[in-house]
């Protein structure tokens, strides 16, 4: 017991590795511009619609965060995402063919995206001075908010309302990212074991098509 | 005529009960999230997209507001509103085959609902030194705000521009706001006569089927 | 050469006419608020529909980088956007079935717009220290912006992700913009070169029928 508590006090020290997050956020920036870029090549953009949408899919949470808690947007500092998005959508381009082959390697970029993305948003909103519930709310946002903002672009009703679990795993990773936090974690580990949740709760919901109850239509 | 005029100039005083104003904000907040969650149900969403769609349908008007001013959303500052919108959807989960039969005193809490918000987007946008005209289509954000959101997460065209005249009892009641406040009643007075206008003409609107006059389309 | 030299480093001097430039800005909300009016009438909307989806073209562009870069909404700081903007619904009403005949002034009206609100929000941009890179953006998003907000109201796929070279006509006005102004050339003379350029090629864009490469759908 003495073990798993001095690692639940002590775990998240050795992960304080930053060239890693940096990776991880570029992985996961071009993971959102690939699959903004797929959903617009098959809705017959051009190149420039299919950029925009990239860059919508991968920077618009974050952007509803950072207009929510008043800062400027995070891809207006730095132009590292902007050009990630130009990237992935010269990656769709080249790879076109062999997309579907990669699905399984976008899909798993597409979950550190999510998670790692709702987890800057808490560390950013808490940095800030939000309180708790506030910070998992905005952690959701930038974590659900590029794909709701995608639907949006292309002129469908947004999936993640019908079909996946996805904002309810980055419910469940603020939840641990603060309560972890909250015992005394450091922010890397807190921020790799919210991750780790959110992502395996959403291949097992993928794998066993786990879905939330829908609301019955009205006679 | 002394009496209308003292009570011009006195109108609002003993309408100022902070406690009604409360109750009168959360029964709206509610009545929009009930209506987002209606609306969603019917294109099966799942309960996570349902209550989205209800606390943006509650708090997006309000949010388009405070993103414009220049000021944090209202509720991040208070759980009260989120909450209040889950409770909504519960409402909704439990009262589902009632929901038919409650819907006057929906239509009536949604008609509080929008006159209310109306004011208070008013209210805040004068306090923050914003001209009168400004603080009025401020005032109509905040109250129309919230179904075009809604609408646009749904994926329909916007309700309101087709059908209602939501938007125009939210310019009146916006105008016999700042009328009031000119000649000297007080901010309470002047909501209580606002939102008692605007409901009418809704009430009228909707009763005798009033609706604005339709652009012809081209030829 | 020393003339072309000599008109490169003062060419933006003798176009320094203010009132010039505040009629143009005019002409260019006034032709927004009638595309959006036209594209509104088309789906049926009533008056107040067609007016905010005209404000919506007329002035999404600018309300979006505002809220960008974390400034209060230009027409919330003068009400002659808006009233501009109630004018041209008003022309819509009245020339109605003369708008197919001044089709061919519109679309130039349209073009003045896009370059001139294109150059506005680069200057305004640069003026808050945004660097060079972040500016061009602003830039396009000031003058595509409110194009696809129009489409998102009006519930259609954004034309300019499908048809237009709109937004690469931005692109190319706000890099030479920036070429003129670090060469020493005055915010006039660049914004007078920025727009000619990018009117010309969107002129030639629609006569010779250019556009964008589609994305191929995969398989």
């Amino acid at each position: 017991m003495d073990i798993i508590k001095e690692f639940f006090q002590n775990g998240g020290a050795i992960l304080s590795i930053p060239w890693t997050f940096v990776i991880l956020e570029i992985i996961s920036t071009m993971a959102g511009a690939v699959s903004g870029a797929r959903l617009a090549s098959a809705k017959q953009f051009d190149l420039f619609g299919a950029l925009i949408v990239g860059i919508a899919t991968a920077c618009g949470g974050g952007t509803m965060r950072d207009l929510l808690i008043g800062k400027t947007p995070f891809w207006l500092e730095n132009p590292i995402y902007l050009l990630t998005c130009v990237f992935g959508l010269l990656w769709v381009i080249i790879f076109r063919k062999l997309l579907v082959r990669q699905n399984n390697t976008w899909f798993i970029f597409d979950c550190i995206g999510f998670s790692l993305f709702n987890v800057i948003g808490l560390q950013k909103s808490l940095a800030l001075g939000f309180p708790t519930w506030a910070a998992i709310c905005l952690g959701c946002i930038t974590g659900a908010g590029g794909g709701i903002i995608r639907d949006i672009l292309i002129n469908e009703v947004p999936l993640i309302f019908r079909k996946e679990i996805y904002a309810t795993c980055c419910l469940v990773g603020g939840i641990i990212y603060v309560f972890f936090l909250d015992i005394g974690w450091t922010e890397e580990g807190c921020a790799a074991i919210s991750c780790s949740v959110a992502i395996t709760i959403r291949l097992l919901a993928v794998k066993y098509q786990w879905s939330l109850p829908h609301l019955k239509a009205e006679e």
